[in-house]
């Protein structure tokens, strides 16, 4: 009647730890970088050159954006539990969810259902254009496109494209997603440019990363931006402050006037 | 009266971002690496070729220890909300408290203020004496020392001193470290070998790291460790069967036998 | 610019303590109920003696469902982090999510969207048989029916429904729920009664809470079950042992045997 | 080997559900309230009348304390995963922990450690003393005292105590905080009155809830509140414009001007 548990994530003995196939201190420690190990519990296997440099590269995209409404509720967190940094990093990536972190997972699982419906033959360009009109048809947003700041051009989208290309990860998911950013453009008659979270979820194909886990991307990497911001508050604290002016002006429209 | 808001974690333009004074497309990606950043984001500024070594040695560390208490927790919880992968992270992060992660952050503390109240000039051997007898009086666990698995030795112990001295990064602390391992083994009358969270407070302390954060280097890695048990989850589940047969065994003494 | 931040839960002055317009210290404390003031916190008006009997009822039975996996994450993490009981409760907490406490969520989102949509004077039994033809072709599953242990019939759906007509409070949300569960029992050939999280999706929309709110009468209410459940983990531990099952059974295929 | 697992919270059979001893459907539904249950969760019994009105109380002051840290951070929270309302209540509760939940705690294990070491004849004037030279001396705050708010006198602690009283629950638990208040006024020189949270560490120690679960009531009661918040957000969101703001403020030094 029940089932065998079964995991192959790591094991141990008295003089040996195992992790996803490999032995921790003799070909792990020392030999491997922090991003590469990273690959390595995703995939199952350590990545070539090219691909440590593409993925690492995704990865650190996202570890820090400032002052995001995730490092926010992480450092007020940290000002009412500061016996515990763990649950001020949880309630930060606990913000992380559609609409931060979300988006490079649906830029993902749009280029992903997208060519595994349309087939190894499929004609890029007519399938952008069925993408952005099925969108603009229901009214839904199009993931990885556009940025409230970096309206033009987002920087990040140019250099990890580029990135892709020279290490020899640049296929048809990045096709794609640029020729709907391409198409989105001109069918909405604004630019459109794929931003950081589209380019994220195009390479993040490359690398055959299911879109399902492509927001757990953002969650390890913005774990590290967290603890960071947690260390700042601690030798800056900004959280009472925050705390005040927020209280004070939100509810000053009930509290009798003072004189 | 009030107080302006500061922090220099990031900041960007239209056409730039920066992340702790460099210029992420230009300066980081494609360049360094995600434990890089991960030391930039800690430290303020990238590492050496040997603090790049040693740092991405001891976040390695902390990645994946398998089916832990942290790890099934999450994967209970993805169990319950499919939609929120970053909930299951959380919570599984949420177990990295004062038996798990706390214990790199005592070590740390430990060699931390034993030698800053002691002195640039002190007896390493004669304050290591002292920490022993003054745990052993007041009846507290000294942190980093014994395993209930690596009993003799923890390899990873090995692993990461050999690395720390090859990498001009063993100094002070870590020499404190083994001599407490050391003069706890001979007060206790048995063995107790500098575990993998001593080796990791002690080789943070040479990176001066503040003890306050070193748990965050423990929630930083396993974070990435758990999106990647979240993924063995999807693929074959186990949480239904966990669920199962822990609800029936604790509820059986008092459900009414059905013969 | 910018847009003034107001909120209308409490205030305080230094001689009284304003929640949602009551003065807690004299109108309060001594004369209310904790469920009530879940009632007053939701709806800003204290409910009627009907509404509470109801309310309280619905909430009440949200409180405790034994050794789930929601309770079984909040003690693993405890036993990570027993510095942070409010870690282990959240972590409790973020299994509450689209499989438990959405199910009242999209029970309560079925009945309102369709009363809405087909407005007043709407024949219930069409509708219902609408709603179940709708989910049929779609192969949507039917939030609020069906259970795998009580099977035949849910107690707690008769007693919810009965306080519910005693009290003035079964109209037409209750009324679809039932009609629902009829039709869809004769359209899938098997009983499928209205389950309890069925009827609290109802009786919730009847009390005029509006169907996004739902699935957090799920999570106030296992708060509290949560913290019953640490306290009995404090108690009597059960982590180590789940630990220590789960972690040889699932790495024991990868384990070197050791004879 | 292995050690039998065993809960007693909850257990079900096809036709009942048990909570705590009791029929769920039969026995509490209609007849047991919200607050009431919480009581029988923690204490494995339904309380007296008393019992009732002073444990509703206590639970009641915790659930609403307007725009906190811990709000603004479920708040900040929703705004990034609004899939996963649990999430963002999680998050919030995260913050309730040593400073705020954490003095409810205090109080009462400095009352319970207190009374038990001084045994049942001791002389609380004596005791109460003692306590605050102890404190003074080792620099530590007393737990449950002063207020920034309520500076002269909390109006909550003044009803609590009432309540206590009035229902024969004010015993040596709840003289013995007063009495440290002001011997404590007396020591310090200013006027240091007892707060909510040291009236309801010393009620929770009356109804004989060990100091280790205090922190829990508020937890418990919290949730109810966050979920509120998460409705006034849904309704009146703030946090896109909270967040604006502190970037803006924060970044601004670094951001190079635009003229």
């Amino acid at each position: 009647m029940t089932r065998k548990l079964k995991s192959d994530m790591a094991w141990s003995t008295a003089d040996r730890i195992m992790v996803r196939g490999h032995d921790l201190a003799e070909d792990l420690l020392g030999k491997v970088s922090l991003g590469d190990i990273a690959f390595l519990e995703l995939k199952g296997r350590l990545p070539s050159k090219q691909e440590s440099t593409v993925f690492n590269a995704i990865t650190v995209t996202l570890v820090e954006h400032g002052m995001t409404p995730s490092a926010i509720a992480a450092r007020l967190t940290y000002f009412g539990a500061p016996e515990s940094l763990q649950g001020a990093v949880a309630a930060g990536l606990l913000g992380i969810g559609d609409r931060f972190g979300g988006s490079a997972e649906d830029a993902a699982r749009m280029l992903q259902e997208g060519l595994t419906e349309a087939g190894p033959q499929a004609d890029l360009a007519a399938l952008a254009k069925q993408i952005v009109s099925s969108h603009q048809e229901s009214k839904r947003v199009i993931a990885g496109l556009g940025h409230p700041v970096h309206k033009r051009v987002d920087p990040r989208t140019v250099k990890l494209f580029a990135l892709a290309a020279e290490n020899g990860l640049s296929g048809r998911y990045v096709e794609l997603m640029q020729l709907v950013g391409q198409e989105a453009s001109r069918s909405f008659g604004r630019e459109l440019p794929v931003n950081a979270t589209g380019a994220i979820g195009a390479i993040a194909s490359e690398l055959e990363i299911p879109w399902r886990v492509c927001r757990g991307l953002a969650v390890m990497a913005r774990a590290i931006g967290l603890v960071a911001h947690i260390q700042e508050e601690m030798d800056e604290p900004l959280a009472a402050e925050i705390w005040a002016r927020i209280e004070e002006e939100s509810s000053s429209h009930n509290r009798p006037s003072t004189d």
